[in-house]
């Protein structure tokens, strides 16, 4: 019997700062703490360190650094994305509709319907097929019925499927829509160069690539007008108001650099994990299935289904023997609906509740994986011993 | 001649981080830097640390914690405040007009000129006196004639004049309106006793208080909904989603928390130091005078005009001279507009282009003003001359 552990297998959740990172944020907290919109020394020092990161950002991203918007994080990128867009469309007579597909996180998804539910704006969701990829055919043909802007994940964060957005985008494009990614899940294991994607705009979150929580960006291509959402000062040439966040912003952009620098040998070892986590699960756990696409998904994400078994239980279950995981995306125990995102790949609604996220990352060991196959064997077993009485 | 020193006059623009705020936020970034949405161990250290934090500022607020949201600053609070409520009596059938006063921050103008331009929604602006106080009467006229919410900055950033906030929530509520304050400047020197303020809705920002840039908070009453402008994940009760930001939380309520133990002490001293930069500017400095009010003011604010003289132009050479002061608000040199909160105040627009903001922090001292007051003398003096020829 292997040792009791601490596993944390919940980086799509969100990764620990890099020490690094942490080194070049800690002087922008108590001796560079300038309002980076000051006109003296002070100031001034804070913006040269915001432009700075601005830079580091856009070399990633292959854009202008005028291109890219400090926010809050991921949640407010997609807010801004599609509120800003939308509003500007209705202001100048563009077509009032937004697109999405189901597998959106709920900061586009929820915004979207918002903007339908309360602000009058059409929506369509483009089907997906079992593995979780957008069907191209039928979102060329809702795009050529008319669309103002389509926004389709980058890869999901709950069955780690990546969409070929270049494709999709070229697509949205044909038709006269803007087209719009959230890639906060991508970042750090997926190209983001905006020219290759072909996307208008892109929203990343720091704290998913071992940067710190409470910072994010979006890229909005030159000659793309919004309607600010958070308006006030000129901050962000007006696009986004409120003193930035220096610090974060620094950290933000080191962690971007560092991640990208060493992608090759982080999704080496993301993958490597995730196959033997993959294998080990699908071989030797009762009625395990894989959930997302076999092949096109993120190095570090594996998810299955155990049909019958309640996800909440299999977690504390989990939790008890030190591993940390996940529903699906972050979720509260407790919550009993089956997920969204397996429903619409076509599971039934005894399937998805049952699922389970594991995401590695870069200290995950060969034996904190052998460790949670091993305890997922008998958590499982024993669910199933337990519903079965 | 006093020798040359580095005086950061500013605290307005933004204050250093307490290091004793940074002491309890370290561990959240490296060490429990789980999802506070996540339902394992690292989840629920975070998501306690969250908890822990918003009882801290409810009992400096003097409210429940649920009453608190937290944000990414002072102006996602005013835009949360704004923008949820209006849209919330749109929906409910609620008079659809906002009143402001023309001394708002932008986060809240700004705020209001759009969803009165782009959505929709009617606008009411208050006028005020010669000092920058609001006109009770005006605004209990505007309110009687119909009106969903009232926001009124309880102390302006850039003359420090103070709001009778309590007095006209009272005046607003009698009408049937909601009652809105940006307490961002007056937060760790003025009462935020939301009972005593009466106040509907109100937002703080941490780095005005020595806690970190880019994190802050609304109040909301219970009872009171808002359409969240930042939609998606079910996060602060549906109100505000997004990843909670652990650190930057726990250290913005350990910031207020310290501020408020010791207010008396932090108040006494900025008085001190504002009396005597006030007393040695007005006596001292050719054509100084104090604009806001002359008692009605926060206790570390002093703001003047020196008629004539370009108030970017003062800025250089006064961080020339190693200090750093403000032309109102946080405002870039190279914007040659003058004020439009002296104006609004009844200046006119050369007085209106000469406005400087000193504003006292915890570590100001006597020498400090005593070198700030000559160096303005030396530097205004400078500038007569130059503008003479």
């Amino acid at each position: 019997m292997t040792q009791k552990r601490v596993v944390y297998l919940d980086h799509s959740a969100s990764t620990p700062v890099d020490p690094r990172v942490m080194d070049v944020m800690l002087p922008y907290f108590t001796d560079v703490y300038g309002n980076a919109s000051s006109s003296h020394r002070f100031g001034r020092k804070a913006e040269q360190a915001i432009e700075d990161a601005r830079e580091k950002m856009a070399a990633v991203l292959n854009c202008k650094s005028s291109e890219i918007v400090f926010t809050s994080g991921g949640s407010e990128s997609d807010n801004m994305a599609l509120r800003g867009v939308a509003w500007h469309l209705r202001e100048h007579g563009g077509h009032p509709k937004l697109v999405t597909m189901p597998l959106e996180h709920s900061a586009v998804g929820k915004t979207v319907d918002q903007l339908h539910d309360v602000m009058a704006f059409e929506q369509a969701i483009v089907p997906v097929d079992r593995f979780g990829s957008v069907d191209s055919a039928a979102f060329e043909q809702i795009c050529a019925d008319g669309a103002g802007l389509a926004s389709i994940i980058y890869a999901n964060n709950e069955v780690g499927t990546i969409e070929p957005i270049a494709d999709l985008a070229r697509i949205a494009h044909q038709h006269g829509a803007l087209f719009h990614t959230d890639a906060v899940q991508g970042a750090g294991q997926l190209s983001l160069d905006v020219q290759t994607l072909a996307v208008d705009l892109m929203s990343l979150s720091a704290h998913k690539f071992y940067g710190p929580k409470g910072v994010g960006a979006l890229y909005i291509r030159d000659g793309i007008e919004l309607v600010p959402t958070q308006s006030g000062g000129s901050h962000e040439n007006g696009r986004r108001a409120g003193t930035h966040n220096t610090p974060l912003i620094v950290g933000m952009a080191y962690a971007l650099e560092l991640a990208y620098a060493e992608i090759e040998a982080h999704t080496a070892h993301y993958q490597t994990m995730r196959d033997q986590l993959i294998h080990g699960v699908l071989s030797g756990v009762k009625n395990a299935q894989l959930t997302g696409h076999p092949e096109q998904r993120l190095p570090s994400h594996a998810s299955f289904i155990f049909e019958g078994i309640d996800s909440n239980l299999l977690l504390m279950h989990l939790d008890v023997k030190g591993i940390a995981a996940s529903g699906g995306s972050a979720c509260k125990t407790g919550n009993p609906e089956p997920s969204n995102v397996l429903m619409a790949l076509g599971y039934n609604e005894q399937e998805a509740m049952g699922g389970l996220r594991l995401t590695v990352g870069r200290q995950t060991t060969t034996d904190d994986i052998e460790y949670t196959i091993h305890a997922l064997q008998d958590v499982v077993e024993r669910l199933y011993n337990l519903v079965r009485v």
